[in-house]
């Protein structure tokens, strides 16, 4: 066994700098990448570095009978990306630290790193280092990311105000849909051949989420005051965290979430409401957020301007911090933070 | 056990907090730290960062019987540090990702998170984000560290040149000594209290390694020619690193090593030459290196200054990349690479 972990790191060697197409837009900016001990990468004047690190874990965020290692590489990196996003953040660098079990082949393992470097490369970004170790058991990776936004133009959860409109980035609920989509097929669909076509994009958006840096540069560079989350937990837990944080209500409007036709569809088949899964599923990697109402159509016009959808879903109220939603004849009901996750077998919204 | 790991990523996070008591020095640099999607923090004009991240996994990096969970977090932080010091950096920040099995107690994990604080107090730096999750079966920490280092100023594998003094900030083998200890000790010596007390060091090194800081900084602010790297895979293998990155040879004056009297004492003991420790043992974190011969004084001035040890070992030579060692009687024998590492069950250097 220890000869072929000894093949496998020199493997993974390999294929970190195979994946490493450094942009060239980069390239002045790594003084150091990988091969030393540690990675140097220079500031630029008049911007802060953004820094954030996940870690997936097998049997705990994906199970190998629902995302095959392409996937998870992918996931891996976007959920960070999606990190950097939610602060108006460009992301530029990233570090993959890996531990792999003996029952793991080569093959596979070339695959995570190549969905993480299609995306890297989507997003114009460098592996700049790492760490490439054995486990007795789970595979489990680890994602570090650097990124930069303008100095004082982060978004954080703390800006939001009463008054202020909410907004959101993108559809959500695909994700959780295809989640479930995936446990329900019988024996796993690892290659999705199986699936109905019109339900594709929702395995999609689960395997392959993109996350929303558009978006969250452009409320970055917009000047304008704006309090910002993405989701990774679904919209009630991302909802719950900026009305905390910035001691606020938010009301949201049920008939305003947007939904896609695949994820109505699904619902419709389960005999279920899709929102359960935009508000519980997570994992959508769109943005939410809130600005102040005076702005909205100034807003909207940097979002017309690349084509980017761009959602109004609520406002934000005074009182006790909480969510709550309005449905369609005039009531309020509270959306609780939290929804059950079977596939965690936990409450979401608290790891 | 849902209901459990809730409270125990709650206790993370109170941890967390605790734990991070954030240097004054460092205060103004973090714009955002915990507590939000992704950590901002300021770069100063004139200098780079400097970002590493290692992990270390239960049962392949340490074992539950010779190391205690405040030496693993300890131990986790350290030889990320140790890689920045490599590079002539300043460490600042660190995020940590752990996965938790559901064996570990509360009280365990408070510990790997005091273990880091710790070493963190003692080098000033401040903890600014991470992620916390479950692992089905082992532990495991990974560690990403940010620091900077004076702009053009990192100190690489690369910059050793034929003529140069090779140099050792402190003595090796110590490490490798205390770990050859601690897995001979019948059941284990979790608290080390039946140890011989003139070995008690070589445990202490194992366990708790101080990064060599002070030398890096030293070195780089020199502004001088140096080459060098950290022991984290023993003598041999970081030697070989330089010898290859700058395409030159090694000479080690074997009679130049230095050795603690703890580890000549323990191989004594054991009937076995320290040197293999020396050698093979790694994980020491002290820092090897090479700079031009008409510099020794001047170097040796400079570490004089701040009472820190430095010892000459060896010289540069023109050749095919390599490592030689030279013996009291003048005969000249190549030291290979790699020795075997019977805890990690592999050859160690191929990490």
């Amino acid at each position: 066994m220890a000869k072929e972990r000894l093949e496998e790191f020199a493997l993974i060697d390999l294929l970190t700098r195979k994946c490493n197409t450094i942009p060239t837009s980069l390239q002045s900016r790594i003084s150091i990448g990988n091969g030393d001990d540690a990675a140097v990468v220079k500031g630029a004047n008049g911007y802060d570095w953004v820094v954030c690190c996940d870690t997936m874990v097998e049997d705990v965020h994906f199970k190998g009978h629902t995302m095959n290692p392409y996937d998870i590489g992918y996931k891996a990196l976007a959920s960070n990306i999606s990190d950097v996003a939610a602060m108006g953040g460009a992301p530029l660098f990233y570090l993959v630290s890996i531990a792999i079990p003996a029952s793991w082949e080569e093959e596979a393992l070339a695959e995570i790193y190549e969905g993480m470097a299609t995306l890297a490369k989507e997003h114009s970004m460098a592996l700049i280092g790492g760490d490439t170790v054995s486990s007795p058991s789970s595979m489990m990776v680890t994602v570090t990311v650097l990124g930069e936004v303008e100095a004082g133009r982060k978004l954080t959860r703390r800006n939001a105000k009463e008054g202020d409109l909410i907004f959101l980035t993108g559809t959500v609920g695909d994700s959780g849909a295809g989640l479930d989509l995936l446990l329900e097929a019988v024996n796993g669909v690892k290659d999705h051949n199986h699936l109905c076509p019109s339900l594709l994009p929702l395995v999609e958006r689960h395997c392959r989420p993109n996350p929303d840096v558009q978006a969250g540069r452009i409320l970055a560079k917009s000047g304008l005051r704006v309090a910002l989350n993405d989701i990774s937990d679904g919209l009630a837990s991302e909802s719950w965290e900026i009305a905390k944080a910035s001691g606020v209500q938010f009301l949201l409007n049920e008939a305003c979430i947007p939904l896609s036709s695949a994820v109505k569809e699904y619902g419709d088949m389960k005999e279920k409401d899709p929102l359960y899964w935009a508000y519980y599923g997570g994992e959508d990697y769109k943005l939410v957020g809130c600005v102040p109402e005076i702005e909205k159509e100034r807003i909207e016009s940097l979002f017309q301007q690349v084509h980017h959808p761009l959602f109004w879903i609520g406002k934000v109220e005074k009182g006790e911090p909480g969510v709550f939603l309005e449905k369609g004849n005039d009531t309020r009901v509270p959306l609780p933070k939290k929804g059950y996750n079977h596939f965690r077998g936990k409450e979401v919204g608290e790891e």
